[in-house]
């Protein structure tokens, strides 16, 4: 038979099995955080109907479609490119057996018909919160997700970031109480601010939308409007515009950001700057990165959509949502060598083997330590000690177990830090 | 827009949250006892090159093929169907930077196109454990896969379950002896003995094979031996067949159950009838099932194959394995009620809403108890009593916070159980 070159995809993380080990870890931290909140896990097939993924449109040229490889099948299947489609879709089929407010987080992979780049993967993990209740959602839960977010966030040890929280009611109403008719196209020329600056902005806002100076000046003031308390309500008043919309928006993110203020401890902040014009959120709105820019961009995000279920069912079934990137903010960091947790070792104790005959003695004293919840590697062969050692060391192994000279059923401990050894009860022994 | 029906794909397990959390529960409790053995986590990329995917051959039919939408690509993906090829690619691809014996275990969904119907599906979870080692691989190594696949499966609480556990050299070596030539095709219709009995084997061994009536009965057998100890080497050695290759086998199963036996507590068993016709493996082999069948069938499996990674490298790099069919178990317990644990409530506690202003002190009371580790959830409107107990009951909470009569800061905790009601410090209070 011919040989295959062993090779994955391109363009897809594939973590060595001591970095899946930590990444796992930071799953079951995002997990433990979520499950305080009393959200339950949702998990839908990776692989959709197709006109189920596409009902939302726009997206069509990153779907991966699913065939069977000798078909003549009629089956259209596609992987599914992010987690709110699936949930929507789970949500309108699932309506008669779900408890409303219905609660649920989803870590999942998904996959995109992406160009492979840095930092930008074909098959990676999103873990989604959100909230979807029964004809009207409450303001609470835009705090309750950004809030479980953000704590999930911060279990991970990542570098400092902080979560920018606006209402997109705000700028909107107060780029229609300026005058402005085209405030869609306003709002994505804006959102650019990031990446282009003040200048590119006015300079599009000019050129493409034809507004005039003065007016392209006082459309950007709320842009600068941050603030970590309740301030950002009278530096925006101060613009002098008040609607009916940036009423009610301004309302609504006081309303988040007092149960935020009570929580306490967040990393989050008003940042009217942030406008996510190309999205289908209603309200408010979030998106998270680090303080000091690694150039990973936007880590996390989320917000409010009235219409979540609209394609699938008559009946109305907002939701609210926070996403945490993790792939991309675990895969960034380990690019930069900032993945702390590597360092720890994966098993607690290595039992060496010194006879012929101790394979009975070694499997026994191993099932006891597991069964008091260590872990506990047994080395395989009957090697030369020096070797057995040097694959304790290289596995960082903290504690030796060995059999004492004269009797095989009786063992010793070794600390591989401090270098004691003395002999042990494996019934009792603990780690130091 | 027109509306597009909420349906998932057929013969896909998707299970509501309540259902999924108690799977996700297994999960990790397989993982748990599978990182006690020092084993580490692998993930692979659910999509893999067509070519690596089809180095084993044969399953063709059962790939499904990934494509973009809008092609034009010359991409030629496929989704795993198992997690056995992938792993080979993977060690093959990594070798230079694994550490070998090479651990792992590697809980993921793979994908099947086969017709739907009860008990297969489409996409599901398996849960493998492998070891794999260079150039030669240990026999302890297959005691301790199939020690930690049991001792994985015993902390699930399924019924009770038996693992037969064979060597096909044992089996081989005997037709051998017996002078037969056709050995592959004896043994595969011996491995229909569950399906077909022993006089359907009988006959198929005449028809198909033209063995005649004394062959036939003395190639049946060691198919009558099982023993949960080493009784197994007297009742094969009353056949009176011995080779070279039949004393391997046994030298070899006998080692395995010498560690089961030390290792003690093990749902073992030597079962010489069981063969494995199909496979490539080349030793070893498992296989488990319900004691008392309710028609699941195989539950879990594995085996040593030694050439395991040969269209890959040529490098050798033996393994062997165990697979737990987690969604196969889980979801045929699911449809038999079998499921127990989906009675224990997901969270602790749930705060009520008596006013429409107790929106900082519940979330503050909601952060006090959360980072104690509770899993808390609160009540998200100011409703009427009623309504918010009728939902505590639906949740089968076990503890209610509500605030005194006087103070929106103090809060009183009901013991849903017993009734009972008083005042409690979130600082300090502990569940019952």
């Amino acid at each position: 038979m011919a040989m295959v070159k062993a090779r994955a995809i391109t363009g897809i993380p594939e973590w060595l099995p001591e970095v899946k080990r930590v990444e796992q870890l930071w799953m079951d931290k995002i997990r433990t955080v979520y499950e305080k909140y009393g959200y339950l896990p949702v998990e839908t097939s990776a692989i959709e109907l197709l006109d189920v993924l596409r009902a939302k449109g726009e997206i069509d040229k990153e779907i991966y479609v699913v065939k069977k490889l000798h078909a003549g099948s009629k089956e259209n299947f596609g992987l599914h490119y992010d987690l709110t489609v699936p949930l929507a879709r789970y949500v309108a089929q699932n309506q008669g057996q779900l408890t409303f407010p219905f609660r649920r987080y989803q870590m999942q992979k998904i996959w995109r018909g992406e160009r492979p780049q840095k930092g930008r993967y074909r098959e990676f993990y999103q873990c989604d919160i959100d909230v979807v209740d029964n004809e009207k959602l409450g303001l609470y839960f835009d705090f309750e997700v950004l809030y479980a977010g953000q704590e999930a966030m911060k279990m991970l040890g990542i570098p400092d970031f902080v979560i920018g929280v606006s209402n997109r009611k705000i700028y909107e109403g107060y780029l229609e109480g300026l005058g402005i008719a085209e405030t869609t196209q306003v709002l994505r020329i804006i959102d650019k601010m990031d990446k282009i600056g003040t200048e590119g902005v006015s300079r599009l806002l000019r050129d493409d939308v034809g507004l005039d100076l003065a007016v392209i000046e006082k459309s950007l003031l709320p842009a600068s409007v941050t603030s970590k308390d309740m301030s950002f309500v009278e530096q925006f008043a101060a613009f002098g515009i008040s609607t009916e919309k940036t009423e009610a928006g301004i309302a609504e993110l006081k309303e988040v950001m007092l149960a935020v203020e009570n929580a306490g401890d967040a990393n989050v902040m008003v940042d009217l700057s942030f406008v996510r014009g190309f999205d289908y959120y209603t309200g408010t709105i979030f998106e998270g990165k680090f303080v000091e820019d690694i150039g990973l961009g936007s880590i996390c995000s989320g917000g409010r959509y009235e219409n979540l279920t609209s394609r699938f069912t008559k009946r109305n079934l907002p939701g609210v949502g926070f996403s945490i990137g993790l792939s991309r903010i675990f895969g960034g960091m380990l690019d930069r060598g900032l993945i702390s947790e590597l360092a720890s070792p994966h098993i607690d104790a290595l039992i060496l083997r010194t006879d012929a005959d101790d394979l009975p003695s070694v499997v026994k004293l191993a099932s006891t330590l597991r069964n008091r919840g260590f872990r506990v590697e047994t080395y395989a062969y009957h090697d030369k000690m020096s070797k057995q050692f040097k694959y304790a060391s290289k596995k960082k192994v903290p504690y030796i177990w060995i059999a004492s000279r004269d009797n095989l059923n009786e063992f010793e401990v070794k600390n591989m830090n401090t270098g004691a050894q003395a002999l042990a009860d494996p019934a009792t022994w603990e780690m130091a």
